[in-house]
């Protein structure tokens, strides 16, 4: 199939579940959406409007300023598209209110800046506007194999440099050290951008937002390791929990509490199980274990062309997977004041079971 | 005056700004609105809420999410806020909308996603917003003296560039090469950002946003060099035009009339014109001279925090000058399919005249 055919029929895709969420349309800037519709990547975002319209029964729209014209003609789906430039003194809003149904309901990708979402309800005052996410969740959260491939590369760039990182010092060094350790890594592997760097050494470990410190790193310490980013456009996001020389007999229990939690949820993961059980049965086995209170945060988060997006692993998401859904499974305990331990895998939900694409080993590793 | 103070009479000159522009108060969200206002510079904007609440007769409202309440909290301008965290699971448009005037006009920051927009419409459906550059164009654009010495300082910082880029070797090297050679030497002069390194050689120097591309730059070629970026938060922004080898008598000819429009624009500088003024007293020069259909943007812009922000030296403008307002004097003769001059200097409006932030030589550059 042709890059053209590939992102039409995409485009096709999303005004059909448009529709059958009862919108007349999407209205899509510069961002992730951009890019994964239509194949349009804009390298700065700015207060030039920039934006496609998808309608049924019409060929989709960009409207482009004029002088960033030749780039959206040389990207790869410009063919599947009717593309309108105007120039400084022109209203692009009216040229895309010109092509609205005036009492249409339209999604706006999320991060569409006010400055354009104002002059739109100004330009079509009957028109109802919804946050993408919240009237079209799931428009990119089944995956088809060629993306579940990217994601898969970027799991194994990711997997790469765990193998790399475990074999540095971290005795004596600050935490900082060793997130860029991970950041370089994660480009040597060919990562065109990094997204995070969590090294939680320690107490820090216990903070599942901190990211990485000045602390220096202690023999003895328990260091959560969570890092990821974009490798060709799909993301990346692991974490392992490994332990500067031997680590105590409780160390090892929490660390075995998180794994056995990791691995129930992952084996929970099958078309039509609700997204919520998915962080039930991990949390059961914490809570079992006695360590529920100390398990604060959802199980997991879909990752495609961004690292974190839906479906999320979370109570009260009862939507069921489906066959291309790629999400995170990250249980984690954390003792406050004293140490952290979080374990995670991108997975992918295949016709019968999870597939993890994340693979390194999940036992607890010694490191210097 | 401590931090606190500068950034607490800050944002009470803006609320005092907001109510002489008939608004209840100003929502802004992550971007250079807030660093300018509050001292609060957020890393990366995601789609959790952050924003900031001004309106008179009350402390400014910062509601972050929970987990970055600390670093808020670490901002040099924090003991001028209330602060308020929210966690996952409680909505953070209710604790906006709790202190706003429920039939109160706001205006909001311009790149505020639709996200957070549609969700304090829907939270408060009877106040009204409108975007900032809108409703209150002006807030950032008169300096005061510690932002004039910064943009001076990046000023500095990008004409040291400039003395530097003219002893390396044009002829032969591609424009992407030369526009690389820029870029590493904003950032040896301290820039932390760098916005832009146009590099238009010939005809390409004819399309005023054409940036750097593969053409190999040859002997006899006009070269338009115009670059910029941040240092220490403030942009830089200059532009000159240079050739390879000797130019030719019309080449002389074009450059030396760029050159007296620019300085006839500087020259109608001073407080009280308006800012059409400066553009219309460019556009003579040119016209007079019989290039005025080749002289296709507007002749400035504002800059500050970024790069490109009001007030625009551009017809129809008829905002007069105050002191303290810092913009670029831009004129250009754009030749289709041949070659283009462009001469940029940043000028700070100061009490009686104007004062010109970058000061490399005007005179056409002979480079090698």
């Amino acid at each position: 199939m042709s890059d053209v055919d590939f992102y039409a029929a995409r485009m096709e895709r999303a005004v059909l579940a448009a529709v059958e969420a009862g919108l007349a349309g999407l209205i899509i800037s510069p961002g992730p959406d951009l890019g994964w519709l239509c194949g349009y990547r804009v390298p700065a975002v700015t207060e030039r409007l920039t934006a496609l319209l998808l309608a049924p029964g019409r060929k989709p729209l960009l409207v482009v300023p004029q002088l960033e014209r030749p780039d959206a003609q040389h990207s790869p789906g410009a063919g599947a598209l009717e593309i309108t430039g105007w120039v400084d003194g022109e209203d692009p809003y009216a040229t895309i209110a010109g092509h609205l149904d005036p009492r249409g309901r339209y999604g706006v990708s999320d991060a569409t800046w006010a400055l354009h979402l104002l002059a739109l309800q100004r330009t079509a005052p009957e028109a109802g506007f919804g946050a993408l996410t919240e009237v079209l969740p799931m428009l990119r959260a089944v995956k088809d194999a060629h993306e579940v491939e990217l994601l898969a590369a970027a799991g194994a760039a990711a997997d790469a440099t765990y193998e790399t990182i475990v074999d540095v010092r971290f005795a004596g060094r600050r935490e900082r050290e060793v997130a860029a350790d991970l950041a370089r890594l994660l480009r040597e592997h060919g990562h065109s951008q990094v997204d995070f760097t969590i090294v939680g050494s320690g107490p820090n470990g216990a903070n599942p937002h901190h990211e990485a410190g000045d602390r220096v790193i202690e023999d003895g310490d328990m260091v959560v390791l969570d890092f990821g980013g974009l490798k060709d456009g799909y993301g990346s996001d692991t974490t392992r929990t490994v332990h500067v020389g031997e680590p105590t007999a409780e160390e090892r229990t929490v660390h075995d509490v998180v794994r056995e939690a990791q691995q129930a949820a992952f084996e929970a993961v099958r078309p039509g199980v609700a997204c919520q059980d998915v962080d039930r049965v991990a949390r059961q086995v914490i809570r079992r274990a006695g360590y529920g209170e100390y398990f604060i945060h959802r199980t997991g988060h879909g990752i495609g062309v961004t690292t974190h997006e839906p479906p999320y692993m979370v109570e009260g998401e009862h939507l069921p997977l489906v066959p291309g859904m790629c999400f995170s499974i990250e249980p984690g305990i954390y003792l406050p004041g004293r140490f952290g331990v979080r374990i995670e895998d991108i997975v992918v939900c295949t016709d019968t079971a999870g597939r993890r694409l994340n693979n390194t080993a999940r036992e607890l590793r010694v490191v210097r």
